[in-house]
């Protein structure tokens, strides 16, 4: 905990022309390049934040739906969805169903992150293949920390990276980015204020999510969009051990939520 | 729905020297003079995000605790929740409890906005009479509107106005803020894009609570913090008849959500 010097200003910047990413490439060449070549400044305590669907390419986490057989489990949830059971056997392997409808299919995967679908997401560029299903980096803390080593091996500044997904929430409706993946800045800010009895309490600040909020404004939600913001100006603790669960509850605690 | 055009930047500022507000001040006019004064460039399509904090202190949505008596069934939900049963009692005036433990009260507004405690909070600043509470504005759009008509009064500029609470999410730590009242912007901008099984959806954006969570960056939670900013080069959709229940599901809905 810690008292947080407010800043005044902060500013949010896309990075133009990051090709369309392919299995293998590295994301933090590509980001520094594309950098260096339009001459945008970054600083020291910048915040990259990275859609998902970019990093998961890189890393080769498509899988053609045509090779996808599915169970009699994914038929069923399948059926009781009205989704196609190739996806359905995709979001099995990946997750644990929490609840579903013919609406939408709310998952907890093995990270602990509670989304839809398991945050599968579908290719909008063509395969010659077929249709081709993303799933979530394996370890998208691991991807983000890859990220901020390599732009600091070549640009020798010290960023902070935010892996984001566009995610819904239970009582609202659309949906608004949030972290999945950290490396280099603390997951929680805590600040002091006092409760309605006058005590001494610690509210917690997502403040990775705020900037995966505020950052998801800028990338759009398909692939046209702009995958890499550079958000500029913000007050962040910096962490070498950060990972995504310190950010998450665990799903059976938040089922007294409703 | 349409095709939204994609900005490159955006910049989020405090308005530095709004005062402390008091019951009956006219927020718009604090708001236009504090730009005037400091020079501030306000200008067509900005938004402003005002903190609900400071709506209810100048809506006189201030409660003297001393003067609530609580009844046997806010007693009840204080000792099942460890709270002071007066705040309970105010709890179950203004909302319907949809779950509690000893961490948190979730409740659901008269507005529709799930949140917890009902939204209401302790004022920061020493009361001579005693601990104040203070609620959410009556009707937040409504308030919104107020401070967008009286700046385009004031200052010939049109901007959209989201009033915005920090609030906490089931399945993550921390809170990020989110719009509780709307004036001038679409609550949701539907995107075009392909599902997994190749048909053409239209991804809903909850844009409002994404500028709700980037402005919340810059407020901080306490009363120390900066009430009010603004938020420059967002491509949103003006709205004359946008309210805060565009963004709302009910919550019966969403208990399907555990």
């Amino acid at each position: 905990m810690r008292k947080m010097v407010k800043p005044e200003s902060i500013a949010l910047y896309v990075i133009k022309n990051i090709p369309l990413i392919r299995a293998g490439d590295n994301l933090g060449v590509i980001i520094a390049n594309c950098i260096q070549k339009q001459d945008m400044l970054i600083l020291d305590r910048d915040i990259l934040v990275i859609a998902q669907k970019v990093v998961s390419r890189a890393e080769n986490r498509m899988v053609l739906l045509s090779k996808v057989i599915p169970s009699q489990e994914a038929n069923y949830l399948a059926s009781k969805t009205r989704r196609d059971p190739r996806l359905c056997q995709l979001i099995l392997d990946h997750s644990r169903v929490l609840y579903c409808n013919d609406k939408a299919i709310i998952t907890q995967d093995r990270l602990g992150i509670v989304s839809t679908s398991a945050g599968i997401d579908r290719s909008n560029s063509d395969s010659p293949e077929g249709e081709i299903a993303i799933l979530l980096p394996e370890n998208p803390d691991l991807s983000a920390r890859r990220v901020r080593d390599k732009i600091k091996e070549i640009m020798d500044v010290n960023v902070a990276v935010i892996i984001s997904d566009s995610l819904g929430r239970p009582w609202r409706e659309g949906s608004v980015g949030m972290a999945i993946g950290l490396a280099g800045i603390k997951a929680i800010e805590a600040t002091e204020k006092r409760d309605l009895s006058g005590r001494v309490i610690h509210p917690e600040i997502a403040l990775v999510d705020r900037v995966a909020a505020a950052a998801s404004i800028l990338m759009g939600e398909a692939d046209e969009g702009y995958p890499v913001i550079i958000v500029r100006g913000i007050n962040y603790t910096p962490s070498d051990t950060v990972k995504i669960r310190d950010l998450l509850r665990p799903a059976e605690e938040d089922q007294v939520w409703e």
